[in-house]
């Protein structure tokens, strides 16, 4: 047991944000206003940027019915930031902010460039001899953190797409002429989202082929893969990761057109939109291109109340374990099974495991062709989306959290 | 009263798919059942077409409880088409197949084209002396029929844009640095869809701008309007409507491009890549364009229990009154007001009044500077979207209806 540590905890947000990432900052929040060792409870404006410009709310001026809506809120409700600290300056300026406001205890939530962040301030602070606990709360709907078997916020966006995609397969099935359809879902380097559009196989509505930027993109193959579903079918429903790349490494989105496509100049619209005229110049069918876009990762709607609950699980338990000593980690999930149930455990994960690199999906959950996921992703991939949400719900829209946000 | 008619009856689905066109299908299909005048239940393949070609379902074999999921299956579950009647051959062919059958009872669901189809087998049977009562059962996301207060499909996908404006609207705001972001909605001439992301803002996340298919599009008033609001607060979000349109008529999404896009040539993304490039070229600022696409009318996780409500009491009405003695008409709404709440009756226009025409917005229900909806908008709008569904899920996923679909 460590020492007894007395003080005010600073929480932030960072990154692109999530359905759940506000119920993480709740299960901290909550934890941290509860817990008699917390003296303050800060939260930075837009993550380390509002650390390094002193603009923090105190948050103990909270209405705690508002605060326990934040688990069905989307978005980063204290703002959000992509700052790359700039090494001493940066830190140092951390450190003042830190004495100004007596602060022990920093919760950091975020991704990998998030967790690298928190682990900086960690060595940092560590170095400089001030005491302060430093917990990183995994959150991205890319799932792709080292460290942990998986990530909040991937659930409820794996969630949102299987229930597209088997809304889109009915949709695309109507009519009684030929249809290609191609969705266009996150994820540059990791296929996890993307690999989530199989689970509508389990409401009957299966994409036909399934595209990850785990596997080289073959332009000339993609097309005689779709080629082949719709000459038997008269239908191909697929999805695609944005972050497909060719064998050289680089981005289809954002290749120079090949003489497949046709136009052969800069285009709009994102990558569905490419593969849609690339196949209906090879085709002649009807091609319909749909990005999912930021609805994947907002549609807090649809959020699987697993993901949510392990969310505010991943914030309590990384203040509850901050206050019995623990620091310069990240509060990570295992996998258990319990009466042959899904359940999930927390552990904590030396931030350096976690900060920076990226897990992608095992080759062998991947189809020989690289056109599907296997079995062993569905039973993965499967619990994380279980859980209708109870959201409230006022003139028929989503009852958002609204905090006050009286700067301290 | 009219005199009895006893025979079998057939249902068909036209048209684009909406979350609730088959809970029309279960009040048609239920009540049929159900009525001692109908002796025989068939759902014509892809509408009119499998009428044409023989391919009809033997409803009577469906299970009960899977006929019931179809009020939470969203598109046209027994197939639909966009069959433009080819005069007197098709007539002709159509009486044949319902002295085939007796048919003496025909439900036709679907927008004014299938109306207009309607109509014309109306008067054809009856110029043929052959008795037969013809009802339609109206729908469309696009709310654009004469004849009724609102359509069955408007309220679902009206409440899908509203919580996906509001989620998108959190999302876009998250960052300390600039973003626009463009939602493109469907709509072709008419503006209700696009409209309805004003409901937004009893979220308090409505959009800034609306830009609607009835007031005339300009594309030098459209940037300085995003301009305006994006120097005065860093953000604007802009929901705009897939059928925005020049003075002259031209789509904005078909015309060619102007200078002030400045790529000159061919572009593959609709209407919001398109005014996603104009208003980066213009401001220089972060833009992100999304499409709401196919999701917006499938999207039958969020449809309103209003709208679910409505669609199965038009398809039940439609069969009570045609056993009555209705025929040539369309099941249309009323708007009634009762202890000063919503609430829907049901009347028989004539279908004349029903086909082709299209409803518009009323130029008042828009603001002096056509850049939003007014309050008249919001009160009628905002009744259609309430009530949440309460849809069967299995494994985190939608279970839609499972039907048979044994031919006749």
């Amino acid at each position: 047991m460590s020492k007894k540590l007395i003080g005010a905890c600073v929480f932030g947000q960072s990154g692109g944000p999530t359905s759940v990432i506000n119920a993480s900052a709740y299960g901290v929040i909550r934890a941290a206003l509860d817990a008699p060792e917390i003296t303050k409870v800060y939260g930075a404006a837009h993550g380390i940027a509002g650390i390094l410009n002193d603009t923090l709310y105190d948050l103990s001026h909270e209405d705690p019915n508002e605060l326990a809506l934040l688990v069905n809120t989307p978005s980063s409700e204290l703002g959000s930031c992509r700052y790359k600290l700039k090494g001493e300056e940066d830190l140092s300026r951390i450190l003042d902010i830190f004495k100004k406001y007596d602060i022990r205890y920093f919760f950091y939530n975020g991704g990998n460039d998030s967790m690298d962040t928190c682990l900086k301030v960690s060595n940092y602070l560590e170095n400089s001899g001030y005491e302060c606990r430093v917990i990183g709360v995994p959150k991205t709907v890319d799932n792709d953190l080292c460290g942990t078997d998986h990530c909040p916020g991937y659930g409820s966006a794996a969630k949102y797409i299987a229930t597209t995609v088997a809304e889109v397969y009915k949709d695309a099935h109507v009519y009684d002429v030929g249809m290609i359809t191609i969705i266009e879902i996150m994820g540059r380097h990791a296929g996890w989202l993307t690999g989530a559009a199989a689970l509508a196989g389990l409401a009957d509505a299966a994409p036909d082929l399934i595209y990850l930027p785990e596997i080289p993109f073959d332009m000339d193959k993609f097309v005689s893969d779709v080629k082949a579903v719709y000459d038997k079918t008269k239908k191909c429903l697929v999805a695609v990761s944005e972050g497909v790349s060719y064998a050289d490494g680089t981005f289809v989105a954002e290749a120079a057109i090949s003489a497949t496509d046709g136009f052969g100049h800069h285009q709009l619209g994102g990558l569905a939109a490419r593969l849609a005229s690339v196949i209906k110049q090879n085709t002649g069918a009807k091609v319909r291109g749909i990005e999912l876009s930021l609805l994947q990762r907002c549609g807090a709607h649809l959020a699987s109340q697993t993901d949510i609950d392990e969310a505010v699980l991943a914030g309590k338990s990384a203040v509850e374990n901050a206050i019995a000593g623990v620091s310069g980690k990240m509060a990570a999930f295992t996998r258990e099974s319990k009466d042959g149930k899904y359940s999930c455990g927390i552990t904590f994960e030396p931030l350096y495991i976690c900060a920076n690199d990226e897990k992608k999906i095992p080759r062998e959950w991947v189809n020989a062709e690289g056109t599907y996921v296997t079995q062993e992703f569905i039973d993965y991939a499967l619990p994380l989306i279980q859980g209708e949400n109870t959201r409230k719900v006022e003139n028929g829209l989503p009852r958002f959290a609204k905090l006050k946000k009286i700067k301290a």
